[in-house]
């Protein structure tokens, strides 16, 4: 493995033999494996998890971490091409990224997605550009439309749930006051195929996921996948739901329409009595950061079905395993 | 010792040996305690010394420190419960203050009083909910009203001066253009009064502390406890004067009467001539950050009796001790 | 050497012994040399390769880094002495530049230039202030009119490319949106002088440096020095073409004027076509951030000539270098 941009890429096989290694780790959690390594994390976005999560695993494997936020201590990077640099922006990441890769020993960049044309971000353009400028392994921290990372954690909590690999898996879509784009969704979907389930997609008629991602997870291995829009059916049986908020493709890059779309969807709040015809201890996911008594109740998450720390938790682990393959 | 949030539950020798320890620390300052260990910092408010110090002393100790700043690279935190998070809050403390826990050996907050509701205030009601909430042992870096790692600094810094634990202690009131919380001062108060010293509080008629502050002191054992309004009085053999400005307890949660109470209060900018019945050696002190020229004179900073520098660098050597005692 | 604050009060045979050492660092870049040690980093000014690079260095020789941004998590700092500190800045240099020491084995700072008085900025006082206030060693991290650790970096460079010590060195302006001050073309001129080069300078009539920079160069030994308006001319012969913008020294502190006088210089941009009558394999070098398309063509940059990512490269190990010889 050179770097770590997506699960999509990886066999099955290779996803749980990094889970296994993140499993050890969180047994035995303190090595020596990056003394005098350089790990450098680059935030075009901010970060609570992801900054916290990675620089305590690099503390652990004895290494040292250097945080670069542009906007905060640090200018703004330019990231086209060919461009006239007269404006706000002072340094191209055709500079930037070289320059810090020769600092590293790998690199973690977080770049959200920027709206505006769905193909592009569906692409990962602008990441797997990262990757072309970086000589050093690129660790993707959340991009455009992917968040290997978290992925990555899930999987390995569905482990520690013994959640089946052929388990009912709910992604549910939620109401949020914000068009939020398909890093989330997308990196959820495609482990949760990746690792054989079930699959439900549970949203309203307008909040369908862009088609590409659907014809993704078949090819990627769901044992089935459907599209539902009553709790009552897509829970039935449903081991987990995960929950998360997107903009309907149709509005993408449209924020006016997007809102207008979801105005009367404000009941799109996880509770409990979406869980009537779930497994009994059927779990709630979510990546945070999450709005209480937005996208999900207290009573969920105060309650017995919610998993949301431990995911958080394996943030910590899953990443360590990655930066243990990527480190020569 | 579990937590530390406060002084006040200590007993005077349980303090005494973490000074003790501090001590130790200051002469032999590099060791292995916190290797492979990692040290949660959030900031919910600025900081120079705190995270300075802690930084510092934590890399002395072989440790990882992970800052977090809600704010600056992290979104603000929502502290209320029950609250339907739709505005600019993205993420609840009963995630966040969880979530670091688990990548954490140890978890330093500051959080400021909001300074609305005095009882709530001094009850200091958030520190102690994020105590709660934080499986890991937790530090208070200031709260809403205590500060005890400046008080474990400052005893360190009385003991160096040869101060005696029976010895006059003066809290001076200075003005400041803000209205300025209870943490220093009654963390000061209470550390003086652990010590058993005669205690003046030195303040305008309109600025005398809470009187829960005052009984407080004086049930944790001050020698002898006063109010002075006036300098020759209050300093009389005094062997310290402790600058701090407050708001005063009729005026909290209202800036517009405290200013008004305030405007006639300049000249309470600690000077020389303040010092004329004091011991001849009599020494300054003050917690830091200070406006030069409005709390206090450039010719006491830059003076002999000037000892903030040493009780910044105390902060360092009293906080080691702290997280040597902390850690598993 | 207690302090590091410019190339210039070194001989050239001590420069070329850190460069030596950098050179070793180079080649094994881990090491102990900062266990237990702690370095603080003060930014008054944004940074990216600074930031990354003394962060990048200090981990791979075991210390710690602390760093603190005013503005960005810290307050402003006053540094005008004997001020009423009424306003918006809480903390005064007197105090937060000893207390940062004392929590620290070694401080590096960024200051720029207020670009108000050219003699005062010339005269580099503010970073001769933090020296005095400081005990402990001092790092340069750029100032007023230095930025030392870029000129070590650029030697190193020079050395690599097999420049020679008399070799011919152009100091070129280029137009920038802003004017910019002394510190990098000053901290240029000084290293290529220091180490014997023929230097000339390439700017617009309008645009020589300060007649001090340049009686400073050829007292520092320089083996030849000139100016030119004309890149046919200028770049004869030249081994190395080295970028930078400034403001007149008849317009410092005159924005308005600096950009009346440079508003017919935009083709003052370096191309491919200025390099015709240079060596063959002639370099560009620029210590970055740059402007593509404004201060030099994307052809430049993406072409064999540029050597901005090994300059930007060899800061880390200048600066490690530096560091090795300053620790006790």
């Amino acid at each position: 493995m050179n770097d770590f941009l997506t699960l999509r890429t990886l066999k099955p096989s290779a996803i749980q033999e990094l889970v296994d290694v993140a499993k050890e780790l969180k047994a035995n959690p303190i090595n020596d494996v990056l003394k005098g390594k350089v790990i450098g994390l680059l935030f075009m976005n901010p970060s609570l998890r992801t900054l916290a999560s990675f620089q305590a695993g690099i503390g652990q494997m004895g290494g040292t971490s250097v945080v670069i936020q542009p906007g905060t201590g640090t200018w703004t990077l330019e990231t086209r091409d060919g461009v006239i640099m007269d404006g706000t922006e002072v340094e191209h990441i055709r500079e930037a990224i070289p320059v810090l890769a020769s600092y590293c020993d790998i690199l973690g960049i977080r770049s959200f997605a920027n709206q505006t044309n769905l193909a592009e971000d569906l692409a990962d353009g602008l990441m797997h550009k990262f990757a072309d400028l970086s000589p050093k392994p690129l660790i993707n921290m959340e991009s455009a439309s992917d968040h290997p990372c978290q992925a990555l954690a899930d999987w390995l909590t569905l482990d520690e749930l013994n959640v089946p690999t052929n388990g009912n898996f709910v992604l549910s879509w939620a109401w949020h006051p914000k068009p939020l784009p398909y890093a989330v969704p997308r990196a959820a979907l495609s482990m949760a195929a990746l690792r054989g389930m079930n699959i439900t997609i549970h949203c309203p008629e307008t909040h369908k996921l862009p088609e590409e991602l659907y014809q993704e997870a078949q090819k990627l291995g769901a044992n089935s996948l459907r599209y539902s829009h009553n709790p009552t059916e897509a829970l039935e049986n449903a081991q987990v739901l995960y929950c998360k908020s997107w903009v309907s493709p149709q509005n993408y890059g449209n924020p006016d329409a997007e809102a207008e779309s979801r105005k009367d969807l404000r009941e799109w709040c996880v509770r409990e009595d979406w869980f009537k015809t779930a497994d009994h201890d059927a779990k709630f996911m979510h990546c945070l950061p999450v709005r209480r008594n937005v996208k999900v109740a207290d009573e969920i998450l105060d309650g017995p079905r919610s998993v949301v720390i431990q995911q958080a938790e394996n943030r910590l682990h899953a990443q360590k395993a990655i930066l243990q393959s990527l480190i020569k």
